[in-house]
C-alpha cells in the first residue's frame, strides 16, 4: 500500500492531495473561507488534477473538503475587485478549464459531500462522474440572491438534471435537500452521514480494482458519445469497442472470466 | 402595490391578465371548452406574452386556469373543419410559435395546474420553465385516442423527461397523476390543493424580487447552451457570466453582500 | 383472434414469434447461454425484426425472455475468438444495426423483464420504447469487470437516464434493482412478478387499438425531433402533425369523437 503526499508549490496549501492505493483523495481545505474556489484554490485543484492525469498509478479520485461547506463558489472579495479591468474573463475561464478537467480527467472523479454546497461548488458537484451526499447536506446555485444568475455552474447542472429541476435552484437560489439532489440525478446517492465515507471507499476501491487502461477508454468515450445522433454515437462506440476488446487487460479479463479466476489487469 | 388588468380587444375575453406587485397572472378562462387553444385563446395568449415581454414591471408570469381542465389542447371541432385546406399549417405554426414564446419569454414563467392537462395543454405546461400541481391534478398527451400521434407536444414533453417516460405518454394516451408528474420532472412538485397558491406566491415573491435584467439574462443563456457540445456551452456562458458581472445589479449585490444589507436593484 | 408462428430457417430456433391479435411476442429462447446475443441469436432477432417491420397486421412487440436471465449480453466465447482477426467490427456493427432496428421499428417494442440483465441485454432493454420488470429483476452494465467498459451499451443506456446514473452502472459493473431502474428512467415501472404479463399485456392491448399508421409516423418523429435544437423541431414536428392529420384515421378518430363512438381505424 503506497501512500505519499504531493506538496503545493504555494506558501498556504489549500488543497490537499493523498494517493492510496491508487485512489487519490482531494482535499478542499479552506474551511475559513468556506472552501471558495478563489483563483489560488482553482490554480492549486487544477495543478492536483493535472498531475493526477499523468499518473497512471493514480486510478479513481475523490474530492472531499474540509469543514461545514464543501463549497461556497467563486470567492466575491476576488470577484468584486474584478469588475471593470477584464481579469472577469480571466477568472471564468480558469474556472471553466478546471470544470472540464474534472469530466476529461482519464480517472473516474467521486465528489463527497457532507455538508452545505453553493454556486461553482455546485457545478464542481456536477462536473464530477459520481456524487453521494450525507443526508443533511444541501445544494444551491444561489449566485441569484447577489444579482449574478449561476449560467456557468448551469451548464453543469443542466447537464445531470430536467430543464424544470435545474430553472428551479438557477432562478430560486434555494437550497435542495440531498435526497432530492439524488431524485433529480444530481448526487447518487443520499446517506447517513455515519455511512458515507464506507460506501464511497467501496465504490472507489470498485472501481480502482477495473483496469485503469479501460476505465480510461470508457469515460471519455461516454461524454464524447453523449451529445452525438444515435447513428454517429453507434458508429463511434463500436470502433471504441474494438480498440478496447484488443486490449491485453481485455484478453485477460475474458481469460480469467473462463478460467474462472481473478483477472490481474496490466494497464495496457 | 400596482394593479391592473389588460383587457382583450375581442369581444370575448378568454385570457385574463392581472399584474400585482410584479407578478403577472395570466387565466386561461374558458372552461366551457375547457380551456381548450382555440385560435382564439392562442392569439389572446400570445398578445399577453408580447406585452408581457414588453413590460419592464413584471418579474415573473403565473398561468393558471378557470374550472377543473386547466387545459384540454387544440379545439377538436375548429381542428376538424381545417383538415384538407391549408389552415392546418398555420394552426400548427401558431401554436409552435406561442410555445416557444413561453420558453423565450425575458421573464420566468410557472403553471399553477389544479385538474386536468391533455395534449397541448401538457405541451404547454412542459413549455414553461417551473410548474407546480395539486396532488389531484393528471397529465396526458392523448390525441393518439383519436387518430392524432401529439408529436408536437412531444417535443414539449420529451425536453423535460426521460425517452421511455415520454413514450409511454404519447403512445397510451393514459393519464399520468401528479406525484408520478413530479417524480419524472414534468412538474416541480406535487402538493396539496389548499397549499399550491401559497406554494406558488412565495415562489413568484422570491423570484420576483431578484434583479430582473440578470434573471432575463439568465434565462435566456440557460436554453441557448442546453443543446450546445459542452466546450462550446462553457465559452458562451462565461462571456454571459461577465456580461452578468458588469451590470450595476451585480456591482449592488455584492456591496449589498458585503455591507450585510439587502440589495436595490435598478434592473440595469 | 389469429395466431401464427414465423419458424427460422436456422437449424435451432432460439427468437421465438408469436403474434396474437397485432400483438407480436418475441422470446429470446436460448437460457442455456443465458440467452446471450451470439451471433446467431442476433441474426434470428434482426430476421424477426425485419419480418415484423413489413407486416402492417403487427401493431405492436413485446421482447421477453426464457429462463431467469433476460439477457447476459455478448456471447464471451465467441468474442473471445474474434479478437485479431477482424471480425469483431463485423460484431460490434451487427450489434448497433439490431438494436437501431429497435429504435427504427415501424412499431412500438416493449421489453418485458422478469430476471437478471446485463452488458449489451441491458442495451437491448433501454433501446426498446418502453420497458416493464418485474420487482426481483436486476440490470448491470457488467463488461468493465472483464476488462471491457460497456461502451455501446451506454450508448443506449446515456439516452434513458442522467450521465451520473449512467456512470455508476458503467464504472462499477454492480446491480441495480428494478425500483432503481424505474427511478432513473431504465424502466418505466418495476411490478411485483405476478402482476407483469397482464401490466404488459393491458398497455400492449391499449397502443394495438390505436391507429398504426398514426403509431408509426408519430413514433419516427419523436426521435428524429428529440436530438434537434427547439426551433428546428418545432418546425419538423408542426410538418408531421398536418400529415398525421389528413390521415383518413385522423378524419376516423374526430368524427367518432364528435358522434361519441368507438373510431374504426383503417390503418390509412
Amino acid at each position: 500500500m503506497s501512500s505519499r503526499e504531493v506538496t503545493s508549490k504555494d506558501n498556504r496549501k489549500i488543497v490537499g492531495l493523498v494517493v492510496d492505493d491508487h485512489i487519490a483523495t482531494l482535499t478542499l481545505d479552506d474551511p475559513s473561507s468556506r472552501n471558495s474556489l478563489s483563483r489560488e484554490m482553482m490554480a492549486q485543484l487544477q495543478k492536483a488534477l493535472n498531475d493526477i492525469a499523468a499518473d497512471a498509478d493514480i486510478h479513481v479520485v475523490i474530492i472531499r473538503a474540509e469543514g461545514p461547506v464543501f463549497s461556497s463558489g467563486h470567492n466575491l472579495r476576488e470577484v468584486q475587485g474584478m469588475t471593470g479591468d477584464g481579469t472577469l474573463h480571466e477568472l471564468f475561464a480558469q474556472c471553466s478549464i478546471l470544470m472540464q478537467s474534472v469530466v476529461n480527467l482519464p480517472q473516474p472523479v467521486i465528489a463527497r459531500i457532507d455538508g452545505a454546497v453553493t454556486a461553482a461548488g455546485t457545478q464542481l458537484v456536477a462536473s464530477c462522474d459520481l456524487a453521494y451526499a450525507s443526508d443533511s447536506s444541501k445544494f444551491a446555485t444561489s449566485g441569484i440572491n447577489f444579482g449574478f444568475f449561476c449560467t456557468t455552474p448551469g451548464v453543469a447542472l443542466g447537464r445531470n438534471v430536467s430543464p424544470k429541476q435545474a430553472m428551479e435552484m438557477l432562478l430560486s437560489g434555494d437550497f435542495i435537500k440531498a435526497d432530492r439532489a439524488m431524485e433529480i440525478g444530481l448526487v447518487n446517492a443520499a446517506l447517513p452521514a455515519a455511512e458515507l465515507d464506507a460506501h464511497i471507499q467501496r465504490m472507489a476501491k470498485n472501481i480502482a480494482s477495473k483496469s485503469p487502461v479501460v476505465v480510461k477508454m470508457g469515460k471519455a468515450a461516454f461524454y464524447k458519445h453523449l451529445p452525438m445522433p444515435l447513428d454517429k454515437a453507434y458508429d463511434y462506440a463500436s470502433g471504441v469497442m474494438c480498440e478496447n476488446m484488443e486490449t491485453r487487460d481485455a484478453q485477460e479479463g475474458l481469460t480469467a472470466f473462463f478460467e474462472k479466476r481473478d483477472p490481474v489487469w496490466r494497464g495496457e
